[in-house]
């Protein structure tokens, strides 16, 4: 990680999470729901999402605290996202970064709930954002609606579960993850230039890079799964081609994906080159996403 | 049921059947998905709550097509509760409305995840609706994600599944209903409200109607399991006292959980009577739920 990215991390990725957990402990709810809730949150995990979209308002010279806010209102649903995710219906996991999955800890009905609660909670968030326009926040909700929904997220975690009962090519493994993990990243990304008042221009040229980054991103993490160890990960490597899953190392090799992995940087790095602005968080973000080793 | 009220149901009942469905079909999403989510949406109900908004509307005399489309997004929120809810770590029900749960026919991974994008999808149907001001969708939005989330219909839910380990006194009972139930029952209302411009003065009167029609609601539930036949309620009749749930009838007795419905009814009625407008058809709403079958 370079030594901007790293003061950048550093600088805010404190506001992020102190933003996150108060947005939760101040509403009247159940003190159970609360904690299930704010337990997942606490969990850790690198906030890339919250992260990107207070990036993507600093290359505009957007310093508003609602940076942090739609930030945290995207890794709610991130959040809710991995406690379904690791309910014994779906993935059936008892570790998510090395800790209990919310279920073991709370039960599946509470976690079902809190994570029912944080995904309506995200959008209750963007609505009280009062320093923003009205039209902002409903163009927030509309993207986030379509990035977190059937048409998304959950839309690409219904493929994903698909294909494990068969192999996928290429263009269906690109689809899944453009759905499953992308959709998130892209508004991250697209959230930024809302709030910033970008041109048509640069936010096209933005969501190309979250378009290649979300893919890179994918691909890093399927050369993981099998380069890295259990305990570099906090989950367990080796999962997928255990499973049989369809991932790039599968479809392409190890040597193939690599390359993909590195087209997808590049072209990142392209499109952030039409930005007549100082993009290098943004570039040394996408270097970070290709060399992580977790 | 009165003929006004029959009447009315009659004329609005499948534009409102017609806006929800046409609202997930247009959507870009996997097949079983959208199958999934529609068989729910399919499986009938009383519509109560989106009738709610269109009667509000019409209260002062706003034909606009959007009450339906309000109407639709709580009746998403209202199926994706039912749908979670019935997922064996819930309520493990095996039937809802005399047909099989969404569980039993398209597994437990995708009911959660047909319920969680009506969740996420009724909040991106309200941000789309052009012909609200971006004001008045915002208050939308805000209001749904509070009465849906962890501050009402879900932190209701935790307390009712709390609730079912302990006896409850009444307090404690009223708090579980007016999160779990009387929440969404009163967005309805107070959604009509927005929608017509209602005044300050006519939205608390309704807000108060809702509250006392949305406790007579729980309490005639309750009533109905003792006295109804399951074929009758399209449910298993007597399950609150096989479970020894708390409810009405076991604190109050059935001729005090009686009365108690015969008061908020009273009360519902005269909440209305403040309001210098036709109120009939609500009056005519209230009638209905203390004295339905079903």
């Amino acid at each position: 990680m370079t030594n901007n990215l790293n003061q950048f991390i550093t600088d805010n990725l404190p506001i992020i999470e102190s933003e996150l957990y108060s947005l939760v402990e101040k509403i009247q709810a159940p003190n159970q729901l609360k904690e299930s809730m704010l337990y997942s949150l606490k969990a850790g995990g690198k906030r890339i999402r919250p992260l990107f979209v207070v990036a993507v308002c600093h290359l505009f010279h957007n310093k508003q605290h609602e940076a942090y806010t739609v930030g945290s209102a995207v890794e709610m649903i991130h959040t809710y996202s991995l406690i379904h995710d690791d309910l014994p219906s779906m993935d059936n996991d008892d570790l998510r970064r090395g800790k209990p999955t919310n279920h073991k800890v709370y039960g599946e009905a509470l976690a079902t709930l809190a994570g029912d609660a944080l995904n309506t909670l995200s959008f209750g968030v963007l609505a009280r954002m009062d320093n923003v326009s009205a039209e902002n926040r409903i163009e927030l909700i509309n993207l986030l609606s379509i990035a977190a929904g059937a048409e998304g997220m959950v839309g690409g975690q219904v493929l994903d579960i698909d294909g494990e009962k068969r192999s996928l090519n290429l263009p269906e493994l690109e689809h899944v993850h453009i759905n499953k993990t992308g959709a998130i990243l892209r508004f991250s990304i697209e959230a930024g230039a809302v709030l910033s008042g970008a041109t048509a221009k640069e936010r096209e040229a933005l969501v190309e890079y979250a378009h290649h980054i979300g893919l890179a991103f994918q691909i890093q993490d399927d050369i993981l799964d099998i380069v890295g160890t259990s305990e570099e990960l906090g989950k367990t490597a080796g999962k997928d081609v255990a499973s049989q899953k369809s991932t790039y190392p599968a479809l392409l090799t190890l040597e193939g994906a690599r390359k993909k992995l590195d087209e997808h940087y590049q072209l990142a790095l392209t499109a952030l080159d039409s930005i007549d602005k100082d993009t290098s968080i943004l570039k040394d973000f996408a270097q970070y996403i290709v060399h992580r080793h977790n």
